[in-house]
C-alpha cells in the first residue's frame, strides 16, 4: 500500500494526505455511533486532483468514501473499519466560482460550508434559501449527495429542487462538467437528479450551479394554537390557498415536545402554553404591512371557523427569532431528557392525522408510558417523530429493549399509508436494511442495475445506500 | 408475426389492435415531418395490459414505440419505417385515479388529456400550472416523457418539477409503483427524474401523482416597450426582485415577431406599436387591487430608470387574453409568412444579450437580408429563435440551402455560451446527431451505460434519443 499512498502524496500533497495520528474527526459521525478506519484521509485541492485520485484507487483497486462535513445523520460519510478504504475529503473545494445575478446563479465547489454560500448570496443581495441546522459545518457536495431538507422546503424545494447543474468526477476517474445554468435542457437524461440523493454511490459531486431566489421584502412569524392535528391540517390547507408561495414555512409542535422544551429550556417564552398543537407559520410578502395584513387575516378566518383557538404574530424580527428558537429547542431539550429513538418519516399530508391518532394508541399499548415527541415540518408532510422512554425509566435500557421492534411498527404503518422511513437524512448505512426490506424488488433491481452500469467495479461508497 | 399479433389480441382485446386501414394518425407526427410504418398499434386499457403488451414484445424481439397525443415536435413518438415495431398507444388509459386536495396531489393515468387534468384540479379549486399550445391534445404520459415546458415555468417549473411519483412499466414488463405523492423522500436513487425527459427508451410511464398548487386570488397582465434586450434583461431582474413568485410570466417579443402579427392579424391590437422590444408581463397576487398596485410600482420604478419607455396594464381579463393573443399569434404569423427554420435554444439569462446582438450579426452576414423571429420566455433563458427567409425569397429554397449551416451556427454560439439546443422540445429523431456531436462524451457514456442497464435489449424506442 506504501505505493498509493505515495501516488496519492505525488498527487495531492504530502501535506493532503493523513495516515498517522488521530484522525477521529473524519472516521467518526459527528454523532459518534459509527467509527471507521481510513487507509487515509486524501484532501484534493481541485478537480483535477479528486479526477486524478479516484484514477489512482481504481488502479489499485481501493475503494473511495467521500466526505463532506461529516455532518450526515445515517453513517453514509465514514469509512467501513477494515483500514483499506480511501476517505476523500472535499473539505479543502471551497471556492465559490461564480455569482450570475442576472442569471440568478450561483457555482460553487463541494466543500463550501452551506452557511458561507448563504453570506455570498445575501451579500449579493440575493437569498440561497437552503437552511438546516448543521448549515454552519456542513458542505454543499454533501447536502446535495445526500439531497437535503430543512427548514425552508415548503416554499423553495429541497436541495435538489435547487441546483441546476453539477460537476462530478465519475467512478472512473473522469470529470463530466454539467454546471449549467440553464432552467430548460432537454438534451438527454436527467444525470443531474441522480447524483443527488446518491450518498456518493455513484460519483463524487466536485462542484454545482445551484439556484438563487430574490430576498423577500419582509417575513412575519406567527404562533397558532390549534386542538388537534386535523385542525392542523386544516390551518394549512386555508394558509397555503390564501398566501401560495408567500407561506415559507409551517412547522406543527405537539404539547409533549413543547413541554420538554420548558422542562429543559424555561426561560424560554412559550406563548400559548395550554396549545395541544401549535403550529409556527412563516410569512413572506413585498413589505411588512402586506405581511402583516396577509397573516392576520388568515388567523382571523382560522379562528372564525374554529381551526385555530387562539394567535399570536410577532411584533418584531426579534420577537420572531424567539418563536423559531423555540421550534429548533425540541431536539435539544430531547438530548436533554435522555436517549431517544428519532424517526424521520415523510407522509401525504392527508394521512398524517390517521396516523399520528393511530400510532400513538398502537405505541402506548406496546410500552405503556411511551412518551411521543411529535413535531416537524407539517408543509412537508415530514414529521420527526420520536420516541422517549416512559418517565423514570433508563433510556438506554428502553432503546435496546424496543428501538428495533418499535421502529418496525412505525415504518410498517408509514408505509402502508404510502409514506416514506426516510424522508430527508437518507439511507447511509443506517438505513440499507430497511432499504433492502421495504423499497420495491422492481425499484431496487433498477437502482442495482444503473450502480452496476455507472460503478461496475463498486469502488464508489460501497457498502452504503444499497449495501448488504 | 401472427402468433405475435395474436397474442396481442388476446390481451388487450382486437378491438384494440390497429394492423389494417390508415393508421397515420399514429405514424405520422402532427407536423408531418416524420412518417413511419408500425406492425401494429396497440391500445392497451390499463397497467396491467401494459406489462402484458411489453412482456409479449420482448418475448418475440418485437421494439415498442410509446406514443400518447402525438404532438411531439421531435419526432420522438412516431415508429420508423420498418414496418415492425409495435406503436404502444396510451390514449385509452384516462382515469384520474385520485385528487387530493390535503396534498395538493392529483394521480391520473398516462393517457389523460392535459387540458383534462387543467379542469379537473380547477374543480377542486386547485390549479396544475402545466400549460403549452397543445394541452387540448397532448397526454401527460408524453409530457412527462418528454419534460415538457410551456408558458408557466418561471413560476411552477417544467413537467419535472410537477411531478411526485410515477407509475412505470420496465423494459421486462414489470411494474413499478413510484406513485409517491411526497414531498420529501430520500431512500435510494432518484428513478422517477431518470424516466422523466427519457422519452420512452427507459420504460413506458403509465400514470403519474402530480403536484397542484392552489389558484392565485388574481392575476394581472402588462406590455412594456423596452428598448434593447439589455433592457429587458433589466426589467426581468427588478420584476424578479420586487414580484418573487408572484412573477408567473415574463415573455419577449423582438419588433420584427410582432410585425409579422400585425402583417397577417391586422385586427389584433398592438398596444405599443413603436416598441423594439415588447415584454409581456403576468403576475399573480392574493387580490386585484394587490396585483395592481405591485404591477404598477414595478413599471413606475422601471420607467423612471428609463429600462422601459412605456407600459400598458390590461384593465381587464379580455384585456389581458387580448395581450397573451399577441404573444401566441406569433408561430401562427410565421407559419403565414412562409416556412422557417426554428430553434428552441436556452442560455444563462445573463448571456442572452451578447447572444441576440452577436448572432443577428453573424447570420446577416451569412444570409444577407434573413429575418430574425425572436421571441420567448425570457424568464427561463429559453428563447424562441426562427429565421426566415429575406423578404421575397423562396422559403423552400432558403431551407434547402441554408437550414444545415444556419442550425450549426447558432448552435455553436449556444453551446460557447453554456446554453442547450433543445430547451423543451426535446431529442426524439430530429436532434439525436446534434445530441451524439455536442453533448460531452462523459454524458453520453453514462447515458447509453444507463440505457444498456435498464433496456440491454434496446426494446424501447430505438434510435431516439440516443439513436444511431
Amino acid at each position: 500500500m506504501t505505493t498509493l499512498l505515495d501516488a496519492l502524496r505525488a498527487t495531492v500533497g504530502a501535506a493532503h494526505v493523513l495516515h498517522d495520528g488521530d484522525l477521529s474527526a473524519y472516521e467518526v459521525d459527528w454523532r459518534k455511533r459509527y467509527r471507521g478506519r481510513a487507509l487515509a484521509v486524501v484532501r484534493p485541492g481541485s478537480t483535477a486532483e479528486v479526477a486524478a485520485v479516484v484514477r489512482l484507487c481504481r488502479e489499485h483497486g481501493t475503494s473511495l468514501v467521500p466526505q463532506g462535513g461529516n455532518t450526515g445523520l445515517v453513517g453514509g460519510g465514514v469509512p467501513d473499519d477494515s483500514g483499506r478504504q480511501v476517505l476523500l475529503s472535499l473539505g479543502r473545494m471551497q471556492r465559490i466560482r461564480q455569482i450570475d445575478a442576472d442569471n440568478l446563479t450561483l457555482t460553487a465547489e463541494a466543500g463550501c460550508v452551506l452557511q458561507t454560500l448563504q453570506q455570498a448570496a445575501g451579500e449579493a443581495g440575493l437569498l440561497f434559501p437552503l437552511s438546516l441546522a448543521a448549515e454552519g459545518s456542513c458542505t454543499i457536495g454533501g447536502n446535495l449527495a445526500s439531497n437535503a431538507g430543512g427548514t425552508q422546503v415548503l416554499r423553495y424545494g429541497n436541495a435538489r429542487e435547487l441546483c441546476l447543474g453539477l460537476e462530478v468526477v465519475t467512478p472512473q476517474g473522469e470529470v463530466w462538467d454539467g454546471l449549467s445554468g440553464l432552467r430548460k435542457d432537454n438534451t438527454g437524461y436527467d444525470l443531474r437528479d441522480l447524483f443527488i440523493g446518491s450518498e456518493g454511490t455513484l460519483g463524487v459531486i466536485t462542484a454545482a450551479t445551484l439556484k438563487l431566489h430574490p430576498r423577500p421584502g419582509a417575513t412575519m412569524t406567527a404562533l397558532a394554537a390549534c386542538g388537534s392535528i386535523e385542525a392542523c391540517v386544516a390551518l394549512l390547507r386555508r394558509a397555503r390557498q390564501r398566501l401560495d408561495a408567500g407561506l415559507t414555512g409551517f412547522e406543527v409542535m405537539e404539547r409533549f415536545a413543547l413541554d420538554l422544551v420548558a422542562k429543559h429550556f424555561s426561560t424560554l417564552p412559550q406563548p400559548l402554553p395550554a396549545a395541544r398543537w401549535t403550529v409556527l407559520l412563516e410569512l413572506a410578502a413585498p413589505d411588512e404591512a402586506q405581511a402583516r395584513a396577509l397573516l392576520e387575516a388568515v388567523l382571523g378566518e382560522a379562528l372564525e371557523s374554529g381551526e385555530v383557538d387562539d394567535a399570536v404574530v410577532a411584533e418584531s424580527l426579534a420577537q420572531s427569532q424567539a418563536l423559531w428558537h423555540l421550534r429548533e429547542s425540541i431536539p435539544l431539550a430531547q438530548a436533554e431528557e435522555g436517549l431517544n429513538i428519532k424517526n424521520d418519516i415523510a407522509l401525504p399530508v392527508s394521512a398524517i392525522p390517521g396516523f399520528v391518532t393511530e400510532m400513538a394508541d398502537t405505541l402506548r399499548a406496546l410500552v405503556p408510558g411511551i412518551r411521543l415527541v411529535t413535531f416537524g415540518h407539517l408543509g412537508d408532510g415530514n414529521l420527526h417523530y420520536n420516541l422517549q422512554a416512559p418517565q423514570g425509566e433508563s433510556a438506554a435500557a428502553f432503546l435496546a429493549q424496543h428501538e428495533a421492534a418499535l421502529n418496525q411498527r412505525v415504518y410498517d404503518a408509514v408505509m402502508a399509508r404510502g409514506g416514506s422511513f426516510s424522508a430527508e437524512h437518507g439511507i447511509g448505512a443506517l438505513k440499507r436494511g430497511e432499504l433492502a426490506r421495504r423499497k420495491s424488488p422492481v425499484a431496487l433491481g433498477m437502482m442495482r442495475a444503473i450502480k452496476q452500469a455507472l460503478d461496475p467495479d463498486g469502488l464508489m461508497n460501497p457498502g452504503r445506500l444499497l449495501g448488504p
